[in-house]
C-alpha cells in the first residue's frame, strides 16, 4: 500500500476544500456576520494542514493502485466533513461536533438530512457554506460515478463507461481527468442557467446561488425552514426542471447540450427514469385533486415536485406529504428505493438497475417456458454479461441487507418502524426527508448521537455505492 | 393444450377432497352439532362432481406437458378453496362467501391468516375442516416443492433436486409418486408423533390433532382464540420443536429418520436456518428478559416460540409481539420476509434464498479486489450454476416488487404502512399475523371484500413459488 500518495491526495485536495471556503468567508464579510472569524480560521486551518501535508509526501513514485483509489474515495469525504464541520462548531451556531458533523456529512453526501431546527438563524457565510458542500459533493460524485467507479468495476457500474464521452480506458489519469473536465462543464453550466432563472422570478442572488447549488448536487439543503414552500410556484417548477435534469445521467446531458437528442431518446435508462416520473406524478397529482386538498394547478405542482424530489433523492418539500392519504405518502416512500440515474447525482439504489432487475423477472417467465432456449438480458439493444448482473444482485441485497438491519439498530434507539426506516432510507438514500419522526417537516435533531454517527456512516455508504466503502472492511483487500 | 387431462386431474382431486370431507363429518356427528349438513352437502357436492368431471374426461391420451402441470397445480388450489369454502358458508357460521373463501385458501395456502372474530364459536367439525384445509395444503406443498417445481424449474429449485432422495427424475410420473409416497410418510409420522405428545401433555384428542394439522403444515390456524397462550409451557415446547421440523426440509427430515445425521448436519441451509433461528432466539430472549415483562425462562419460550412461528411461517402466538419494544417487534417483522427452508412446508423467501444471495454479496468485495479471478458460488460445496443465481434474483426480485405494490394498493384502501405492509407480507409470506391492524391479537374481517380476494391471491403466488401463477398471466405461454 502506497500511503505516501494517499496522503499526497488528502492533501491537496483538503487545500483544494481550504479554498472554497473562501468563498463563503467574501459572503460572510459582504454581510459582516458573526461567522467570519470561524471561517477564516478553519479555511486557514485547511490550507495550511492541506499544504504541509502535500509538501511532505510530494516525493512519492505516483503511482495510484486500485487499492489506494478504494482508500482516497471514502477518506475524501470523511476527511472533508470532519474538517468542513468546524465553522458550524468554532462559530457556536452548532455547538455540538456531532450534530455539526452529520449536517456536514450530510452535505458533502448530498443527503440534506439536518439537525438544525431554525435553518434561518444560521449567518449567511454558513449556509453558503452549508449549500456548497453539498455542489461541491455533488462534483465529486459525477466523477465518482462517471470515470473512477468504472474502472472499479464497482455495482455494475461498468455498464455506463461506455455511455461516457471521452478516450477509452487505457489509462487512469488521463481519461478521469477528461471526462471530469467536461463533466463539470455541464455541471457548472446548469448551476448558472438555474441560479438566473431563480434570480428573474424574484428570488434574492443570495438564495437563488445557494438553491442553484443544492438542486445540481440532488442535496437538498434550503437556506429556508420551510423549504421550496416558501417560494412561487414559477420558482417551484424552475427547481424541478433543474432536479429532473441533475437526476438524469450526465453523459447524456453532454450529448443533449450538443444537440444529439437522438442519442438521449434511444436510452433506456433515461425512458424508464421519464417513464417512472411522470407515472408517479399523474397517479398522486389526480388523488391529491380528488382528495380536495388542493387545486387542479396545486394538486399536480405538489405531485411532480415531490416525486421529482424524492426519485431523484434531493429532498426538497414544497408539502408536508405525511398530510396526504397513507396510500400517497406510501407511494412517496416507496420512491426512496428508485434513486436517480446512474452517472447523475442522485443517490439510491438507481434507476438502471431497478430497470435490469424487472427485466430479468420478466425473462425468467420466458426461460420457464423455453427452458433450452438462450434469453439475455439487454440494455440498450445491447446484451448484458451476467458477471454484471451478480454485481447488481450483490449491490441491491447488500442496500436491502443495509437497510434492514440499520433499521433493528435505530429502532433499538426506541423509534417506531415508520420513523426508523424513514431514517435508513433516506440516510442511505442521500434523500434527507424521511418519514414518521425524521419527516418533511421535522428535522435529525432528536436523534441520540451514535444514532447521528450511524447515520453519517449509512450517507457515506449510500453515496460511494456501497462497496468502495465495504470494501475496505474486507480480508481480502489487506491481504498482499 | 390437453384441457382434458386437466379436468381429469382436478376432477379426481376434488373426489379426493369431497372425501377427505368425510373425517370433519365424522366428527360433526360425533359431536352432534349443527355443522352436519353443511358438511355432508359439500362432500357429497364433491364427489359428485369430481366423479362424474373425472368420468367425462376419462378417455384422453395421458400425456402430462409441463403446461398443463402448470394450470393443474395452480387450479387445483383455488378450485380447493372454491369447494372447501362451502361448508361455512352453507352452516351460516360465516355468512360472507368472500370471507369463507379467504379463510379456506387462508387454509390450503398455510397462510394462516383468519377473519373469525370469534373462533371458538365454530363448531368441532368446521375447526377440524379448517385444520384439515392447513394439513392438505401441507401435503400438497411437500410434493409440489420437492418434487414438482424442481421439474418445472422454478426460482432456483432444481437445487434440491439432488437432496430429494427418490429415483432420477427420467420420467415425470413415477418420480412423483416415488418421492410423495416418502415425504409424506414422514409427514404423516411427525404429525403422530406430535398429536402423541400433545395428548399425554394435557391437551384433549381434538385440539391435539387440529394443532398437530396446523403445525406441520406451517398453517398456524388455532381452536382457541388466544392461539397456543392458551396452553402451558410444556406444549408450547413440543409445538415449537415441531414447526421447528416442519420448516427443515423434508428430505433432510427422511435422512435423520434413517440417522443419518452427517448428511443433516452437512447442509448448508440446515445450518443457517438453526443459526438464525438460535440468534433471534438470544437476541429477542436477551431483551425480554432485560425488558423486565418476563421472567428468565418464560422470555426465552416466548423468544424462540414467536421466532420459530414467524421464520417457520406458521404464525401461531403464545404473547402479542406488537406490545414488545419496537425494536424487538421490527425483528420479528424482518423474520417474515426469511421464510423456511425449501422442501419444507414453510413460505416466504426461504433461508436458501437469502443464504446465497448474502454469499454472493460477500464474493463480490473477493472479485472486486480480485476482477480476474473466477469466483464461484458455493453450497453444500458444489459450485452453483449462474442461472440459478439470475433465477433467485428474478424471485427475490418479484417478491420484493409485488411486496411494495401490494403495499400500495393495501394503503389505497385507507391502511396504514404498517398494517399495509403487515398484512402483505404475512399473506404472501404465508405466515397469517401480521403487524399493526392485522397483528397478532388481531385478525383480518375489517378489511374490505376487495382487499381479501386481494390478499388471497398474494396467498396463492406466495405459496406457489410466484412464478407457478405468473406464467399463467405470461403470453410466451400461452403460445403455441
Amino acid at each position: 500500500m502506497n500511503f505516501k500518495i494517499i496522503f499526497n491526495l488528502l492533501g491537496l485536495l483538503l487545500l483544494i476544500e481550504g479554498i472554497a471556503m473562501l468563498m463563503p468567508l467574501g459572503v460572510s464579510i459582504y454581510y459582516a456576520e458573526p461567522d467570519t472569524t470561524a471561517l477564516a480560521i478553519t479555511s486557514g486551518l485547511n490550507i495550511a494542514i492541506g499544504t504541509i501535508t502535500y509538501l511532505l509526501t510530494k516525493k512519492n513514485n505516483k503511482s495510484i493502485g486500485k487499492r489506494e483509489g478504494f482508500i482516497i474515495v471514502s477518506l475524501v469525504w470523511v476527511v472533508f466533513s470532519l474538517f468542513g464541520a468546524l465553522p458550524f462548531v468554532i462559530s457556536d451556531y452548532i455547538p455540538s461536533y456531532t450534530n455539526a458533523f452529520f449536517e456536514t456529512i450530510s452535505g458533502f453526501t448530498t443527503t440534506g438530512a439536518s439537525i438544525l431546527n431554525d435553518v434561518e438563524s444560521l449567518p449567511h457565510g454558513l449556509l453558503f457554506w452549508r449549500s456548497m458542500t453539498q455542489w461541491l459533493g455533488g462534483m465529486g460524485i459525477i466523477v465518482l460515478s462517471l470515470a473512477i467507479l468504472p474502472i472499479f468495476g464497482i455495482g455494475g457500474m461498468q455498464l455506463f463507461v461506455a455511455e461516457v464521452p471521452g478516450p477509452t480506458p487505457d489509462k487512469f489519469h488521463p481519461r478521469v481527468k477528461e471526462t471530469a473536465k467536461r463533466l463539470w462543464g455541464i455541471y457548472v453550466f446548469f448551476t448558472i442557467a438555474e441560479i438566473m432563472l431563480l434570480y428573474f422570478g424574484g428570488v434574492n442572488l443570495f438564495d437563488s446561488v445557494c438553491h442553484s447549488f443544492t438542486t445540481m448536487a440532488t442535496g437538498g439543503y434550503s437556506t429556508k425552514q420551510t423549504s421550496i414552500a416558501e417560494f412561487s410556484p414559477y420558482v417551484q417548477y424552475v427547481i424541478t426542471v433543474f432536479m429532473f435534469l441533475a437526476g438524469t445521467n450526465f453523459a447524456l446531458s453532454y450529448y443533449g447540450l450538443n444537440l444529439k437528442f437522438n442519442k438521449i431518446f434511444k436510452n433506456e435508462e433515461f425512458r424508464y427514469y421519464s417513464a417512472f416520473l411522470l407515472g408517479f406524478t399523474i397517479l398522486i397529482g389526480f388523488f391529491l385533486w380528488h382528495s380536495d386538498q388542493f387545486q387542479l394547478e396545486e394538486s399536480f405542482r405538489h405531485a411532480v415536485f415531490q416525486v421529482v424530489s424524492i426519485t431523484t433523492t434531493t429532498g426538497y418539500v414544497t408539502t408536508d406529504y405525511l398530510q396526504w392519504m397513507p396510500f400517497l405518502w406510501v407511494l412517496i416512500f416507496m420512491l426512496m428505493f428508485l434513486g436517480g440515474s446512474a452517472g447523475s447525482t442522485g443517490g439510491g439504489i438507481k434507476i438502471v438497475r431497478i430497470a435490469l432487475m424487472i427485466k430479468n423477472s420478466v425473462l425468467e417467465l420466458k426461460r420457464l417456458v423455453h427452458p433450452n432456449a438462450v434469453v439475455p438480458i439487454r440494455l440498450n439493444k445491447k446484451s448484458i454479461d451476467p458477471q454484471i448482473i451478480t454485481n447488481i444482485l450483490a449491490f441491491v441485497v447488500s442496500y436491502l441487507t443495509i437497510t434492514v438491519i440499520s433499521t433493528v439498530v435505530m429502532a433499538s434507539m426506541g423509534y417506531d418502524l415508520n420513523s426508523s426506516l424513514g431514517a435508513v432510507a433516506a440516510s442511505i438514500g442521500n434523500i434527507g426527508p424521511g418519514i414518521g419522526a425524521v419527516g418533511p417537516v421535522e428535522n435529525y435533531s432528536h436523534i441520540p448521537d451514535f444514532g447521528k454517527w450511524f447515520l453519517s456512516f449509512l450517507m457515506l455508504l449510500g453515496r460511494l455505492e456501497l462497496f468502495t466503502v465495504l470494501i475496505l472492511f474486507s480480508p481480502a483487500f489487506w491481504k498482499r
